[in-house]
């Protein structure tokens, strides 16, 4: 018989019954009925009943056991009575009378329960992180991304690409983000960078040909701590391919997405139509570039409907440029109650208040109230109605100003909305495309143009538009937003250098800048660039949204605290003295 | 029809001919035939001829493209004249009668030609990497590489592993090299390392009830530079088993490797049987831990022949305490000649000489020849010849003295010997385990006892082998080479806290130092821990073999030279006075 095991925790059935086995796991729990010890002997891949009476030869070895002890017995199958039978488990029918013990590693008292729903703090679960993943949910999850990586690989291979490794030791890739820097022991005072992306390699590969990579890419950002990210590291699914346009990008990409989320989204509905929404309606319509769909809302612009109007605050701030009056419609909202809520939600986010309407059962029929309504008179309050479809039973709120300042607010009191009246759709996967990002933006305080986005994207009417309003030309540069949150960001690259030194002239690069910080990339343009694409969705993302988790770290095996530190490893830790002279550094103390 | 191409260079035949087509691709080679301009047009999947004659309108755009321009042709197939069909390309029965064509991406004049064989200084080709890696011999070993490594993946979910990522920005790992250091912005004065390898993340994911794990996974090592490894990171199949013996690590990751080897081996015989060799034998037979099977030379001890005999040298040797006398025969190599050749090569490499004898046709039969024979007599000579099982036309080749000063240049005598007789196979993959390393060296000049190998791994007999002579204590560890290179190294890990402590204990480290700097994997053997173990193979190293290559170089995408700089991306590079006050760092200036 093999050393450990004859099977897992997870074989035995009825069929096994009279054999002698072997079985190694942990004891996940004990029970003591009348004498007898039930053990819940757990493996990685399920739990079988073993149990040992006073009677036995075993008895007393098997009494010292205890949670989390990792044991291996042998001992024979016998069938459960029938009133004992576990109909949960597939090893429910069955159990093993053990024969003999091996106690394989003991456990010393335990920091952290496996068994049981007990809560602890995260620095304890960090700490013993090894205990933490014992658990079956964790267990679960690692398996799922496992699982989901492996999905996604094997979708991108049957879509002709192939998976090519970009260095991680490198230099400097200028994402906007923070590198995490290493000093190079060889070159005293130099150091490495490590990547931000592997945007610089891939479109390299491009320019050498590979048409078609894709990588399950590490990516580093030395950010500041948030709790839906990793302060140092995280992982995207990488691709690019050549002689592509964005359409090429998404044709490719979402069949690989939606079927990664009907495989693992535990039959939740997912989206297959991705409608393609411009940032700039994304904005109006949603109040953000992450818009979740599963809400039916889409708000409204109906500053012509208060223009004039006797309603002065909104009929004021409109004579003001750059204003507007957005309608956010809550079909179903139509209560005093309800409107008072979200009016109050609206002061809670530092705005002075949402205006409304609502529509109820009046003296003739349908009636508007609130005090808006009062104040623009019945005319302007139907023509707002009929332009938002919305009837009896129904409300709308209303947001003025610039739209910088309000928009996140409404985006906000969007989803709000949708939650509180049970309109945005629960199990259901809903993805869009948001495109026509614009390339510049300005800086509303030095008046200066800056890249919105990525430098690197090629802009839309390529060197003609960048004559222009800077402001105005638009990218071949797009996301992908599922259910609010941002999966997959992409663009048609710029392969050509004059609109790349044109594109960065206009943000205020000059060429030798240019080719100073992304040198490499430059210089490879000028030996027969083919126009390429591609994108990168996030990997942690995904699988949070798969495993319904709000936290990254419960979605990554081994992950830093808040702080950026592996309190079960030690990191980060002092370095030696002879590391730092070997390194040809000093630590600055602070004063 | 699509805005760059209809089918890539590689999909037309003459079941097109008629047709429209659309090509993107680079130009390969121009050629002016008579006026008419031929181009092959070259993209990732194969070469397509296309062709415009003066008549064409697109004839004077055609006539400015040169090398390695990227363009985009319409055009019509027609087939080749049966005289100029290429049989060596799938494309050859056609060609493209350009109509239209669009520069995508101009080239400048080229540093390195992509066409044809020229070799270029290694610098240039690093520098311009995106051009080298257009060559088709760079094209395949990456396709091959990145083939290698899909392969790999399905065979070890096919095993019912799965893939679990490590982290990457973690603590120091000792495993005997430098650690890259990553100085930590939110804890002044404290660095993260780079792994050298997932070793404690492996077993503490055993420890967490995980069974089977598997990674490809990059490992970083701050090593000096050599022309076969990379001098930052490198990749493995890495993977760790729990509830194992040494034989089902074997039994594992055998047909893993078999099958890949067979997939990629372009039909060169992969031996199935891997003998088990100890480190012993290996060290006897081959002179090296990592034996080249292909080659049958085995040598032999042969001490007893040479002890009180006539050849003074050798019986004076024998009379010092560990010394022996070493046989290496070579079956065919039975000339003056090559003897004489040998013997040169010993002395190439630092020793006084090998004594050989060879036997050949005599007056009387056979005759064995050369001094030693002579030094020896007839009766010694014989007795040597048939413990080899040598003949006439035979050699035997004798080195003396201490194994560990004459062991290594005997090693590569005999590959020497098997290169040069044709003994060693051609177009073979032979393999095998080398088992049963020592745990523990005494440092010849310290006397003090060290580690042989991996810290980690579980001593043959447990505790009570631990309490003996500590120098003959063997673990179970194991390598497995292939063809004379080292492609694969694991154990059978030491999950006892107790074992562990008295095992670092001998090797002079303190309970306090192995908490200290393995406190992680230490803390979490307290709370059962499963026996474990595995193994990672070396994937550069078996791309190397795969694609013949001698330069890790030729295997790796974007790799550093041997300073461990990549010119192309300008790295490492001096960081801005910004990044080094972020990070509470100075840098010394070198005396």
């Amino acid at each position: 018989m093999h050393a450990y095991r004859s099977m897992t925790c997870a074989d035995l059935t009825r069929a096994n019954v009279g054999e002698t086995v072997r079985l190694s796991g942990w004891v996940h729990r004990v029970r003591d009925h009348g004498g007898i010890l039930f053990i819940d002997l757990r493996d990685h891949y399920g739990v079988t009943q073993v149990l040992a009476d006073p009677d036995s030869a075993a008895f007393s070895e098997v009494e010292k056991v205890r949670s989390e002890w990792c044991i291996r017995i042998d001992g024979e199958v016998k069938a459960r009575d029938d009133a004992l039978v576990n109909p949960k488990i597939p090893t429910g029918e069955v159990e093993v009378f053990i024969r003999d013990i091996e106690v394989l590693g003991a456990a010393e008292e335990l920091p952290l329960m496996v068994f049981g729903d007990q809560e602890y703090p995260e620095e304890t679960r960090l700490r013993y992180r090894y205990l933490d993943l014992r658990r079956e949910k964790l267990q679960d999850n690692m398996k799922l991304r496992s699982d989901v990586v492996a999905s996604m690989r094997r979708r991108m291979w049957d879509q002709g690409f192939r998976e090519y490794q970009t260095p991680i030791i490198t230099a400097s890739s200028p994402e906007g983000a923070r590198d995490f820097l290493v000093p190079s022991r060889l070159h005293p005072g130099k150091f490495y960078a490590l990547p931000q992306a592997p945007q610089q390699f891939k479109q390299l590969m491009m320019v050498a040909g590979f048409d078609k990579y894709f990588q399950i890419a590490p990516c580093f950002r030395d950010e500041d701590p948030r709790a839906d990210r990793s302060p140092t590291d995280f992982y995207q699914l990488d691709m690019e391919m050549s002689f592509v346009t964005q359409q090429d990008v998404f044709d490719t990409i979402q069949p690989v997405l939606t079927d990664v989320f009907e495989e693992f989204g535990k039959g939740a509905k997912v989206d297959k139509h991705w409608p393609q929404i411009s940032y700039r309606d994304a904005a109006l319509w949603y109040g953000t570039d992450k818009p979740d769909l599963r809400n039916p809302i889409k708000m409204q612009d109906v500053s012509e409907h208060f223009r004039g109007s006797g309603f002065a605050i909104f009929a004021k701030l409109l004579e003001q440029d750059g204003t507007e009056i957005r309608a956010i419609p809550a079909p179903t909202g139509g209560s005093r109650k309800f409107c008072d809520r979200m009016n109050k939600f609206a002061q809670q986010e530092g705005l002075p208040g949402m205006g409304y309407i609502f529509w109820r059962d009046g003296e003739d029929g349908m009636e508007a109230a609130g005090p808006l309504a009062k104040n623009i008179g019945p005319e302007r309050t139907e023509a707002i109605r009929q332009q938002l479809g919305l009837g009896k039973g129904d409300a709308a709120f209303f947001l003025g100003g610039k739209a910088e300042a309000f928009q996140k607010v409404a985006g906000k009191a969007r989803d709000v909305i949708g939650d509180e009246l049970g309109l945005t759709e629960k199990d259901r996967f809903a993805f869009c495309w948001v495109v026509d990002f614009p390339i510049y933006e300005k800086d509303e305080e030095t008046g200066e143009i800056d890249f919105e986005h990525n430098p690197f994207s090629m802009p839309q009417g390529g060197l003609e538009a960048l004559e222009g309003d800077p402001l105005k030309v638009l990218g071949y540069q797009y996301d992908c937003a599922c259910n609010g949150y941002e999966i997959l960001s992409g663009a048609i690259r710029n392969h050509k250098p004059e609109i790349m030194f044109k594109a960065f002239e206009i943000a205020g690069y000059p060429k030798e800048e240019v080719i100073k910080r992304f040198g490499g990339m430059v210089n490879a343009f000028r030996f027969g660039a083919p126009p390429h694409g591609g994108c990168a969705a996030g990997i942690d993302r995904i699988v949070m949204l798969l495993a319904d988790e709000a936290n990254i770290r419960e979605v990554i095996m081994f992950p830093m605290n808040q702080r950026a530190e592996d309190l079960m490893m030690g990191a980060p830790s002092l370095p030696t003295n002879e590391q730092l002279r070997e390194l040809s550094l000093r630590v600055i103390e602070k004063e």
